[in-house]
């Protein structure tokens, strides 16, 4: 999307809080843009549509430029269609191939019907590709010049590209007469050179670029772990297709932590905003996940019900049931948090996992000592005020105790093993939620307690 | 940080996995630099230093320019001091500021005096910002022009400014004499302009700006929301301070996702990478939320132990109770995730509470009875092979399924608005981690499953 980006830079009508402060002379107009901005997602069709029309055309498009595809389709197509070609065409083409995809099906063809014909060939180039592939967000468009001009030349050539067409133009790709990518060189370092040298001399020969069919997740990790602002794109013969650049990485790195997060807490990720995805839709999303996690923690009851003569000999016992299984789900949500994390970051990879495990081991011992000892101190504290441990509260303080060690420890090791076996057959580590390492940790929990409670308490309590 | 990705852009060395397929002809130094890379978190401080050693000096500056400010400041002083200058001078003035902010406070001093007087002076000024303001962040070197100059004028000026400073180059930006933002350009828009125009003809004045103190999440949405390439930072006279570029907020948006997801993992944010956090301060951080959501939790032994009679009567009662509350839990972990990362990416506001509370008192409802309806029909089912229910099997599946209902629509209204409250009382929404949603709600799935058994089994079990 570099390019509306590029031809409406750091300068923009009043939008939002920040600009109302930083920008002397807000206009009437800016002013709508920026009502109708703030109003917008609480707007229904008709409402949008109706404000947008009282915007100023050049505001509009500004607006409309900046709003996300799912939008600009649906707001195109509540436009008449004798109007559709002016605002597909505001758009460069891998924008315009978003917005195509983001129409139903039966009006894509209509879409891109209206392109004019070089770009509905770059459109249709790029709708084939998956939407999240490399192929999939990079522009096709982009500054090239050959390697025996003189850099005088390329820049003149470079002015006359950039007049005719948006460009993204953070680097100069050298291309040969076949299209194959030789050489790169930054805009800083061109305008930089002597006018004379030849734009051979002055280019940049290793390139790394990514290949057409990789996984945008890939390349946001090139571009972040560089700090780069462009990456080419070339196919198997390293022919150049086009380039991605690092403000279509921020929309990927915010997309995939999303994803993520959603993930973690439990649910499928919605891919729509929360307030704008049908009540139904979500419903499925969370639903599928909320029962599979019940089905499993009716092991629970089973367990339980495996030591239900326990219970009704010393219900003293069923009174900490909640305080420890909870305890062990909180360990290993935040033992499964900070792994699923650092393996999104790249931080911690599949052969750490050995690592990883010791200093879980640790941690779990531990936390595990701590949340015993406060137990420990709870029940022994409580005793004399209220008595509801009954004459054998030691034991029970014990069981309890040992029990969160045991609980935690085993919860944090879970926690902190299962994103690597997920990913290890995999699955996306980041299923691996906090409900999710609750469940499995709760039936361990209530094994733990009532096995160490069988032991300690043999012929006191049991 | 943009400077050294400028001049070292989309060329690179052969690092990692994607340019070995891509680019050609590796050379022996660059595996070299690549294998430091892959090893580069496994070894010791030592080892680090002894094995960039190993790496020609070129692929070395490239290599260090790459690492994370903790690790350059930290390979830098572990070379002996003469070598500290060539080594400091290397990295532009926001880099350098980072670095120097990531050594210990004795040391500062010293890699400060290693630059060169004009440096030093924008070093010692971005210190003065916080690390999360837009002056902590931002490049206070930018390319500027005046309005009075002619497009070739221009143009012929910034290869001046280019040759002897790296600069990020996306926008030019327009100051008068007194260093005030009058206006912008961006690069693409001069060249393409006829080179006798002025640069006031070709420029917008209209220029939304960062104030220098705005935080640094403040400037990412503003980045993002336009999907600019860079935003430039002023004061409060609006006299022009320097950029922020989007590959700053890729690092930005990158933080604050890991930041919000370990909170709501219910864990303090780390700050540093899991393998390289010392073990200690990371037990400090997972075991205070732990200690406190234990501490928390104690109350559901509290609220048990008030019901110590019932469950004495009915055993059978005490087997569902880890089912009930986690399903508590987990549908409130739910609900909070969706709406804290829905409020970090600004798609829910403060405002919006009244809709979220609706929406989700209706998902509750909904989920709830398809958890009771299963739990109900788990009860029933199970009871001819098991007999474990006895003789009023229907009534407590009954209880159970009621139960379920309520607390599911609990545990989703309280996840969904404790961020509400807490970003309300100025605390951070992502705190509302799903650990601390379950223990909320555990209390409350207690005393919901016990009123309901003492209700319905009155006369019969109890």
């Amino acid at each position: 999307m570099t390019p509306s980006g590029e031809s409406s830079p750091a300068v923009e009508p009043v939008t939002g809080e920040s600009s109302a402060a930083t920008a002397p002379h807000p206009s009437i107009e800016a002013v709508h843009a920026s009502d109708l901005r703030s109003a917008w997602r609480v707007l229904s069709r008709g409402e949008r549509l109706e404000a947008f029309r009282l915007v100023p055309r050049r505001r509009a498009e500004s607006f409309f430029l900046r709003l996300s595809s799912a939008d600009k389709s649906d707001l195109l197509l509540s436009f008449p269609s004798e109007e559709h070609r002016s605002w597909v065409r505001l758009l460069a083409p891998d924008d315009a191939a978003d917005v195509i995809q983001a129409a139903p099906h039966k009006r894509r063809a209509h879409l891109i019907g209206q392109l004019d014909t070089a770009t509905r060939n770059e459109v249709q180039g790029l709708l084939a590709y998956a939407e999240d592939e490399a192929g999939g967000i990079m522009n096709p468009r982009y500054p090239r010049v050959r390697p025996d001009m003189k850099v005088d030349e390329a820049i003149a050539y470079l002015r006359k590209q950039t007049r005719t067409r948006s460009l993204s133009i953070h680097y100069i790709y050298v291309l040969d007469s076949e299209q194959h990518l030789k050489g790169v060189v930054s805009f800083r370092e061109l305008i930089a050179a002597s006018s004379r040298s030849f734009v051979r001399d002055v280019m940049k020969t290793e390139v790394v670029a990514a290949d057409e069919e990789m996984d945008q997740e890939a390349i946001a990790k090139i571009i972040t772990s560089h700090r780069w602002v462009a990456v080419p794109v070339v196919d198997a013969d390293r022919r150049m297709k086009g380039v991605v650049t690092v403000d279509d990485i921020v929309d990927v790195v915010q997309e995939e932590a999303t994803e993520d997060i959603q993930k973690m807490g439990g649910t499928a990720a919605l891919d729509e905003p929360y307030l704008e995805i049908g009540i139904w839709k979500m419903m499925r999303k969370r639903g599928v996940w909320l029962a599979a996690l019940f089905v499993g923690e009716m092991l629970t009851a089973s367990a339980m019900g495996f030591f239900e003569k326990e219970i009704a000999q010393a219900v003293v016992l069923a009174l900490f049931i909640p305080l420890i299984i909870s305890s062990g789900g909180n360990s290993g949500s935040q033992a499964t948090t900070l792994i699923i994390r650092a393996m999104a970051l790249g931080e911690v990879r599949l052969r750490d996992w050995w690592r990883v495990a010791r200093r879980e081991l640790g941690a779990g011992l531990v936390l595990g000592s701590i949340l015993g000892v406060i137990g420990f101190m709870r029940i022994v504290i409580w005793q004399p005020f209220t008595h509801l441990y009954g004459e054998h509260f030691l034991l029970v303080a014990l069981v309890v105790a040992l029990s969160l060690l045991g609980v935690v420890t085993w919860g944090t090791l879970t926690g902190s093993l299962l994103p690597f076996a997920l990913r290890r057959l995999g699955f996306d580590p980041a299923s691996a939620s906090a409900p999710f390492v609750a469940t499995l940790v709760d039936v361990a929990g209530i094994l733990i307690y009532f096995s160490l409670a069988a032991i300690l308490l043999a012929g006191k309590l049991l």
